[in-house]
């Protein structure tokens, strides 16, 4: 696909921050839960190594929430997930597969968990909520579900920290990985999580309502100006380097979680109640037999990868696909994420890609982050 | 916002014609259902001179279905809309609004009939498939809900049922509007109906896999060429001037079908298991408080329109919004939908509109399309 040029409409809905995202330049969107989603400023590549060496600020507001509320809160969400959530605490984020009920992948959201009989999901781009009221309505479930006026905003980069703390006290410090705590901003109870969609650390503020976005904005902006703070937004060849796996790209509906190397955070045996237990029960036990897996393509800078490209072996007989892919100027080579055949998916197994630009060797990695 | 480029990913999918509808020079999209719908060919005016005059294919593949199929597939239908079915037969296409248990708009999809236990829902801009598969689960329903590879190909304007008689005989000119038949392409069997999103007449063909695509895609052209055939894609000017509403712009989950002008497609007392039904009977009966309206802006071009105006009296009191917008040639002013209160809906009723370029005189009309 050529350079397009995105046409806006009110269904393409802008964001609490999107004045600040212009003012500082942005240059190209993507669409994500029918919301506005940054994806360059500078250049891929220089907002790459800035998000490594320093801190941006990151409009995600298209992470949107599902809220559900009420007695059957609990409940609902572990029919969602096949991860264990009695050990779930308030206060905590757990990264939940939701799957329907024949095991396939509809989402990959964060759970949020404010109380005992209060959730936030923190929904990666598919309509959740309307799987989940679906549920609710049919099975005639004592709880409110809906989408709150909650715009999440990330701090990523080695100095999120410290940013942070300039704008919120140093007592977000103590925030521990996928925990949250409540702090208050120019008189406005924010929940802020130490989570976010990079390897580089941060956090993620849920901005209740509009009035309060641009002035946030500004204040982190200001309060990191020696910080060489910038405005950024989730980096292509990072979360590729880091195998963040990105719902509707890495896997869909046809996907279970274990194909997507998130078996770990499945608990199927003991996830009673989920909507896909019965589904997932076999692979659970026996694994899948084709899985996420890093790979390194060789040769030249690829094309944009808006296609599954196939992924056979040697001899050309078809064992995957590769679903994203970047050149990586700090591992010096094309960094991809795809979906091998057991046959094939061990480290350093020899493979070879259909490119747009015609075949390419490629080798099976371990992660390229550690 | 200005210009903005449109980043290209797996996630946002392309379709069985996006290689003809590249070959012919799109200039712009938007993101319709996770996959790429085009909005500009030559200019937004040039495209909407042209279809008023002759006749063009558009690449609407982003009118996903969503298979309904099994012996419970007719209540299933008839639980997602306040529209009555009992007299829909097979051959029929309905436009059938759909509502959540509040009677808020989650989807305005037209039902294809195919036969007593099975159905197709061609859907605007939202995940609806979750919503039903969720209630499918709920109620333990016995049915199949799934998204066929099927990618619809409208052809529209004036010319249309001559350029599709050229295509599949004359067979085709006895369909009757939002009726459908088989026709054979290549041996391949396709179901055509005479609609489309569009006042200038045509017929949407429901392309059942992508070997199949860029063959129709070609024959269509070629047979076109003495009739000014051209790619096209729905056109902003003509939608509006039409009074077609666009799901996620002119109305959102907030809004009831009879807020939308869709009453006449509500039969609220006898659409007996519709979800929504008990919240829809009062206002069935006495009638929403603010409704769609079309509207003219007075005054220069106006910007496009990408969040909702403000909409207010000639005092400045809120009563309500402008949500889309554009200059129309033919009309010789901008042409407008919005939602009003009842206090000023009535045709020719003056009132202000909040425009990024300042306030404007506009004036309710009448739908400017007889």
């Amino acid at each position: 696909m050529p350079t397009s040029i995105l046409s806006a409409s009110r269904r393409l809905r802008r964001t609490p921050f999107s004045d600040g995202v212009e003012a500082t330049g942005v240059k190209g969107y993507t669409i994500y839960n029918h919301m506005l989603l940054p994806t360059v400023f500078r250049s891929v590549e220089e907002d790459y190594h800035h998000l490594k060496t320093a801190v941006q600020v990151w409009d995600v507001s298209c992470e949107r929430q599902v809220e559900i509320r009420g007695p059957d809160a609990g409940r609902l969400v572990q029919m969602l997930t096949p991860r264990d959530l009695r050990s779930m605490m308030p206060g905590q984020c757990y990264y939940v597969p939701m799957v329907d009920e024949t095991g396939g992948m509809l989402n990959d959201p964060v759970a949020v968990k404010i109380a005992e009989d209060r959730f936030w999901i923190s929904i990666a781009d598919s309509d959740l909520l309307y799987w989940i009221k679906g549920i609710v309505w049919g099975m005639r479930l004592d709880v409110l579900v809906d989408e709150p006026d909650v715009s999440p905003l990330a701090v990523q980069g080695p100095k999120a920290e410290d940013l942070m703390a300039a704008v919120f006290g140093d007592g977000i410090r103590s925030i521990r990985f996928f925990r949250f705590g409540w702090f208050e901003f120019q008189g406005t109870p924010l929940l802020i999580a130490r989570s976010g969609y990079s390897r580089q650390g941060g956090f993620e503020i849920y901005v209740e309502g509009t009035p309060v976005g641009m002035p946030l904005w500004n204040a982190l902006m200001e309060a990191g100006s020696t910080m060489d703070v910038r405005a950024g937004c989730p980096n292509l060849i990072e979360r590729i380097e880091g195998g963040l796996l990105s719902y509707g790209n890495d896997m869909t509906r046809n996907n279970t979680p274990h194909e997507c190397g998130l078996g770990k955070f499945c608990n199927t045996m003991t996830a009673i109640g989920c909507v896909g237990r019965d589904a997932l029960l076999r692979v659970a036990t026996e694994g899948p037999i084709r899985q996420i897996r890093s790979l390194s393509i060789a040769g030249a800078r690829v094309p944009p990868c808006v296609e599954a490209w196939g992924v056979t072996d040697t001899r050309g007989k078809r064992i995957g696909q590769i679903t994203s892919a970047a050149w990586s100027p700090d591992f010096d080579t094309n960094v991809a994420i795809g979906m091998i055949r057991m046959t094939h998916w061990d480290a350093d197994t020899s493979v070879l890609v259909q490119t747009p630009d015609g075949l390419r060797e490629a080798v099976v990695r371990e992660a390229f982050f550690h």
